[in-house]
């Protein structure tokens, strides 16, 4: 096993930045993820993980599979400069973004376009519901929170692992998506309809709006419909990611079970 | 106005005890809400505040209705003291819990009762969620994260100011519900009904468990019937605040719009 002791060395310099500094996340395609369950997720997708990160005296749980992996110990005080929070378990994967063809994206019929929403902590409980949904993909349009940084991740529990996730132009994408005639669906309480009075559809995709301010106007114009969720009480508005689940949970064909 | 200068005033520490401590927040029955929004959403509701209070310099919202309200100035070093967040906006509500008698809790027919939910954040979302479901009150059993809470209160978005929030025994609660016939639903993936084959009630109350463990095993055998929202991809389990929101837009009769 490789053991590295210096934290001046040029690799955990580069792990570091991947969990402070975006662009470091954005040009090399990668990011890093801690703990047990994460890091167990990341190993369900081996083709994803570059490296295993151990603080030293750590051992690897049995049941991993974790033979064709580089691991990679390094010193107490690495860990600790590596850890996010008080309570880390000193595990660390150092993983790859996915990656997805364009034949595969134009093969995607369920999809969640995030447009500007702002907490990671909301954008990885969003990638985690689509996930959940069955969605094909999820795709993040300017301004969002990066999927990638270390709290979208941990909001995520995994599900970073189980699904696409593509930063895009959501104009594009909604303009992809009229080419092949499937439905988009915007959120909005102008000119809506209540949730419940759609019915679940085989294909389509679903756009959710900044914290604030909700959709952009000019994404707004370019949906086939607008749907809302009343506020029954006094509540001025619910939070995204529970306004996604609603909505999700709405759109997709549920199957009755025998 | 009354200024306070020494962070040794009996008045400033009882302010810090209420951010930080638990205690001080069940035994006072008060809490602190910091920031423009939650302090007029708190003023809203005129007979919770008991003061405003504002670092120096800070001038009120000319539209706010605090002619009733006492008002403490506090310097530059207690408002930093007090604050949660590095962007503190230096405006804090000191507010009293509100209580509800006897006869209004028997008046109550749509419920939400929380198990043993962690993490503030998840509480104050399901708190926020209960309200602008129209639900009477929240009710949070032992092992919950506390309401009170600044993370919980800030999740909230102000609906600790919309809807009554009562610590309470669950199996008690279930108990007078059955009393009263209002069916008890709770949540789990074993031996239940899936959400959608459901209708909306008139009456109900939606038990939601803890994020790993779910609900407890006393409660689930009280329950009249147990809902579970299928898992279409690879996610182990939605967010409980997301499942929250599926679950009540789900129970809560949506009126239809002429």
């Amino acid at each position: 096993m490789k053991r590295i002791e210096s934290s001046q060395n040029a690799q955990v310099k580069h792990w570091k930045r991947l969990i402070t500094v975006r662009k470091e996340r954005d040009k090399s395609g990668e990011f890093l993820v801690e703990g047990f369950h994460l890091v167990e997720e990341a190993l369900r997708k081996q083709e994803s993980v570059l490296a295993l990160i151990v603080r030293e005296g750590m051992t690897i749980p049995k049941n991993w599979n974790v033979e064709e992996i580089e691991i990679i110990e390094v010193t107490m005080d690495i860990a600790k400069e590596m850890a996010e929070t008080e309570h880390s378990q000193g595990i660390y994967a150092h993983c790859s973004q996915s990656t997805t063809t364009k034949e595969q994206q134009q093969s995607w019929e369920k999809l969640l376009f995030i447009d500007a929403v702002q907490d990671p902590g909301n954008v990885g409980t969003m990638i985690r519901t689509a996930d959940a949904a069955g969605l094909d993909a999820v795709i993040l349009g300017k301004g969002s929170a990066d999927a990638f940084n270390p709290k979208t991740v941990r909001s995520g529990q995994g599900s970073h692992f189980h699904i696409p996730i593509v930063k895009g132009d959501l104009s594009d994408w909604v303009q992809a998506c009229k080419y092949k005639d499937i439905p988009v669906y915007g959120t909005s309480l102008d000119d809506s309809v209540v949730y419940n009075h759609i019915e679940p559809q085989p294909q389509f995709a679903l756009i959710m709006g900044n914290e604030g301010s909700g959709l952009s106007q000019q994404l707004l114009q370019q949906t086939d419909m607008n749907l809302k969720i009343p506020l029954v009480g006094q509540a001025e508005s619910l939070n995204v990611a529970v306004a996604t689940g609603i909505l999700l949970y709405t759109l997709i064909p549920i199957q009755v079970e025998s």
